[in-house]
């Protein structure tokens, strides 16, 4: 008697997939791909340079396809498609579930959905077309409509024999959807609870009759949040009058944290977190291209600022060498004040009740460390140029930038997010911009003040 | 008959509470309290300000005390710790189960870590001293030993049976484990075959044997890839000899994800992902200070590059004007690339094995990218100054910056996760140097070589 393989450690999986593309044999990439589950097939194409990528595509068997190009992030999917076959992909769809067909039509370019739609029965195209109507960012976007419903009034024993002849289960079914007559939601029934009874008890007597439903409009950020703090594992959708439309399940939850906390991390960057980390040079290049021309006029504007005291500069040239570190201190404070208020705004723990106390405590931060750092800096540089006058103006400077910093820190990102924009995108452009011109304007401006 | 409640958005859940603590009713904020789960508890104290957050804390009954506390961040945590009754503290382990309780003494400070160790009665005391001896960073460290197991030899009817004598079940029982008379792991058995088969039918019939358990000794990153690739809900975890030692469950996993996003993004800010939002503004200050002033010394460094040229720009004052978008569109550029590189490694997309290809096409894109803007500069440069000679200079110094720049973000990180450094917390703050000091030697270096 053998025991079962321990879960293998997947941390080494993109290199074993490597290892083997690398030996070329067609029948071991068969293997491989053969014992990957569709979400760690798509984990490996997303990190595989397009001419492996390509590789491993080809030996990927039709009914599988599906399943990995819904799990792929946007941009490695499109550069999977145009490598995919339309036969297979037609054959494929009609290998899925209505559910996963919907998921995988979302990601589908337009001619190619009228011609896979084309192919898909009546029966299932009035179901796709009803699940695609919802909208994408919302829960009725999310949720499956395979759902196992039961009334109140009957026993355990009933609602067991009913699984019985029924043969299975929607995935993730942690407790049994208890409906009326009218399909309108009147509660749960936890699975634990079925197992755990005497079958001769009521549903209606064990049911949680507290337990409530989605409404299918939640956007699905809040959905994620209700899922990680109530710890739900699936939750039944409602239409507005009470009627059950589907189910959400934990699996898809997970997916959206990912999703989110990439959002933020990637999108400071300028980036998209629905980006093929090996897209091609140049479609690379031009999308990033967008990103530096802004902070080209950011750079260009401080630059301006310089120019304004360029007389000041001619006469003493240690402000040109001292002025980037009252600019730079100034952003990386604000960037971390920044980054606190972004992810507070994306968790939604920062709002409008309490921007107010900690838009002062971060400036109370800013004003505490403006003038530890601005004595060292003022002592430093009034020996480096043995002169103490140029030393305590850098001081005054950069306390100046550091509260000022603060103040953009949570002003910038609040006010973007109440007019709709993403803080997380267009705050740290916006922030460099205030500490660049204030640091260069307060250094340069006192100088031109006190010195000449 | 009514139709329950819909789910409350969750998105105005920290708003409600600030507004109930404004009115002051005791009587509303205990209300309040009482209607929140655990998490959205935390969720809500972790974005109050100390004196609100105080306020609130005071109403929370002593018996649901603990479960918030293995909620809320590590420094919110110790902040309420601070201000609670030391023997609410101690009922409130005595009202939790182990498992609970092995959190909570996580997060337990040393002196009152022993009280609570001390009130707690041998058998638990063993229980619980046995999990906190795992790594907390590991399976060990996460899973429950709240575990029900049964035999392969017995009928599912047997197995119905002693689920309702038992009474209960383990949370988010998605599978029962089967095991041999040693304990050994012999398979799972979904409580969907259970639910969907025939009571004669025999466990070992219809169990899943290909499946596997998780080793106890898996790092925390890996089993939350795990979960999320392969959709689980819950998994045995297994020690060395294949015996049952607890089992781990999808909640546990979601909160890691959440986590270890957070730190990517937290610590390229140089801030913890365990930190408290309202944190005295002392104490902040002084976490602050240290990143300031590890940044203050690359400013340094890249100050004393600007004075090496200190005789050139005194000629040529229009340097001094332009050299600070060389260096700002170096840091730009790399930081882009490092976000990518630093969330690749997070997620396990990036290792040796494709580094080198990311690497070659990140200078790629950092060299046509550079060709583009450097036109661009050199044209608004050299009209700008009525010096042709400037604008080329200067783009030719952002040309090798970017490059540089392009390098070290994919350089940087892969070795810092080489040799076991944080590349998230490090990385920029290199970068930042290399890019600084790269685009300040090229550009004035260029200039003194070719326009004096």
């Amino acid at each position: 008697m053998t025991s079962p393989a321990k879960l293998e450690n997947t941390e080494h999986l993109l290199d074993r997939a490597t290892e083997v593309l690398a030996k070329d044999s067609l029948i071991e990439i068969r293997n491989l791909v053969r014992s990957l589950y569709p979400a760690e097939a798509a984990h490996i194409l997303e990190s595989l340079e397009p001419e492996q990528r390509a590789k491993l595509w080809a030996v990927v068997p039709p009914s599988v396809i599906g399943e990995i190009l819904v799990e792929v992030n946007v941009e490695v999917g499109s550069s999977l498609l145009k490598i995919t076959d339309r036969k297979d992909l037609i054959a494929a769809t009609e290998s899925m579930g209505a559910d996963g067909m919907v998921d995988l039509l979302h990601v589908l370019p337009e001619p190619l959905l009228s011609q896979v739609m084309e192919s898909i029965g009546v029966h299932n195209r009035n179901r796709i077309e009803k699940a695609l109507s919802y909208d994408e960012h919302t829960v009725g976007g999310l949720m499956s409509d395979d759902v196992l419903t039961i009334r109140a009034d009957v026993t355990l024993d009933v609602v067991t024999r009913y699984l019985r002849l029924r043969g299975n289960m929607p995935t993730a079914t942690d407790s049994l959807i208890v409906v009326d007559r009218k399909d309108q939601f009147q509660g749960l029934l936890p699975i634990n609870q079925l197992l755990t009874h005497d079958p001769h008890t009521k549903v209606e007597s064990i049911m949680d009759a507290r337990s409530s439903g989605i409404p299918y409009n939640m956007s699905s950020r809040d959905v994620a949040g209700l899922f990680e703090r109530r710890k739900l594992l699936s939750a039944p959708v409602l239409a507005d009058d009470g009627k059950v439309l589907g189910r959400i399940t934990i699996d898809d939850v997970v997916g959206l944290i990912r999703e989110e906390a990439n959002h933020s991390l990637m999108s400071m960057a300028g980036l998209s977190e629905e980006q093929d980390m090996f897209a091609p040079v140049f479609s690379s290049a031009k999308r990033r291209a967008l990103w530096l021309g802004v902070n080209l006029l950011t750079a260009f504007l401080a630059a301006s600022v310089i120019d304004l005291f360029e007389a000041t500069i001619q006469q003493i040239v240690a402000l040109a060498v001292l002025m980037p570190i009252v600019a730079s201190m100034g952003g990386i404070a604000g960037s971390q004040t920044l980054t606190l208020v972004v992810r507070g705004l994306a968790l939604r723990q920062v709002t409008t009740s309490n921007a107010m106390s900690l838009l002062f405590k971060e400036v109370s931060v800013g004003l505490l460390n403006g003038l530890v750092w601005a004595a060292v800096v003022a002592v430093v540089a009034g020996l480096w140029f043995h002169n103490p006058h140029i030393g305590l103006l850098l001081g005054v400077a950069m306390l100046i930038n550091l509260v000022c910093a603060a103040l953009s820190g949570v002003a910038i990102p609040v006010l973007l997010d109440k007019i709709g924009v993403d803080p997380a995108l267009a705050g740290g452009v916006l922030l460099t911009t205030v500490t660049d011109v204030v640091g260069f304007m307060a250094f340069l401006g006192l100088a031109t003040l006190f010195l000449l």
